[in-house]
């Protein structure tokens, strides 16, 4: 089972921050809004702009991306938690 | 009797998650905000843009969609619960 | 005595959902918010478009549309209740 | 002394209920935000639109219009009650 | 010293309404948001629109105006009070 | 140092309404939101139109303006008190 | 590990104000809503326009500025802390 997401919408496979430490270490202000990783799994096609076209959405399948904490809806497959989120929640990719 | 929606509406046939084990586990995470399933029964005929053109709808009859819990409006017919909800609160297409 | 509306609204004549069982039965989702039946008596010309064109309306006189319950006001004439609303809150035509 | 509205606005002379039972008998619904009476006799020249033109107003003067209840704001000239309102507050236009 | 107001602003001079009974008696309604009379003695350049262009202003100096009593900004210079506010918030020319 | 404000802003040097009375008395009006006295010492580019061209400001360096009292960002530099605000919230240039 | 941020948004390193006295004194005003510096590290390709195109920041990386304090988002990275914010919550560039 796979899900496609509409629109600008994307769907993330959830990085749990603990196991984050190699490979630079990426450590959230705790007493702000704590953004958090994600691995992008599925993009959508994007919005219809007035000129019929699609908005080109600015990442792709395999970006590993902070967004903002409570943003999105999560959900369960396969024991996986994925969420889905608009691209405009996403706030940056990491490299 | 069927149902018509307007605009970018679509009707919604509400898949029960409980009879939902069998092909891949779905499993929303309780404490968020639980999107559901449905089957789409009808699509509307999309908004006019202002081209005056209409903008096509991203689902289709027969898709499985996840969509947010407390979005659009409850009909019961026949016996049947039917939901009717904009193509902007559908999450996502399952396959 | 007759009632013109103007821009996108429509005049409803309510359908009262206890003499509505023959024809296929329709009962809304009591603990959600009810929508309700009425049969469209008059409707306006459409709203002026930005490119000064009239936005055509999806309903048309004679139709039975299912909208949201706490939408557009009412008025009694010669005795029959009718309803004033924009065909944004029109849920869907029922056949 | 007269009034020229400005934008959308029109002037009505407030028409009241009580002696409106002649050529049809008009009775708002008690329960709930009734509509009310006016005839309409000054209208403005229209919203600019992007396109730099005017926007047609729906309404002319000596139409007898509904409009809601709390809408416009209210003015006695010579002892005549008028109300300005935009004529988006404007429901439907009554023959 | 002059006051030169931006965008879509307008410079009134307030009017007392208690002097105001000569020519056609103004009484505004009491129960009601009330509407103000004042004098136009500058206008703003209009905003500029999405064309480059500017919108133009339905009022001109010399004008004498309906506008709502708690609209605008007051100052009061060599001892006479002035009101700058938007011409969005004049409701008619009185002639 | 200087400020370089971004997009619609402006940067003010407030002006203290206190050693304002010589050529022309400027008192606003205490009992409501009062308008405050600033000199323009920097303005922005103007914010991208959808054209992708600039929208020009209403204000160049060297005006004398008034603005809203509780608008804008108060910085200090050298001992000065500047503001940087857009230039949407000046109500007019004063002469 | 780098951040690339998206649409209009940029990263900046946070400068501390107390380390900040040589080469022109920045204090805010302690009664206001402060704005804080930072070092543009990064910026985003600009949010894609009607046009289709990206509408340009204007900053650049190793642009000292001034943004407003409860802006954007907070993240450390190899101990350093870092702000991720829209282009529009950029009150100016200092120079």
């Amino acid at each position: 089972m796979t899900i496609k997401p509409l629109g600008d919408r994307i769907v993330l496979k959830v990085i749990d921050d603990v196991q984050q430490t190699q490979g630079g270490i990426f450590i959230p202000d705790s007493a702000k809004e704590k953004p958090q990783k994600g691995e992008v799994v599925a993009v959508g096609p994007g919005k219809t702009m007035d000129s019929g076209e699609r908005e080109p959405l600015d990442v792709k399948v395999g970006d590993k991306v902070l967004y903002a904490k409570y943003s999105g809806t999560d959900v369960k497959m396969d024991g996986v938690e994925y969420k889905i989120l608009s691209v405009k929640d996403v706030l940056a990719i990491i490299e």
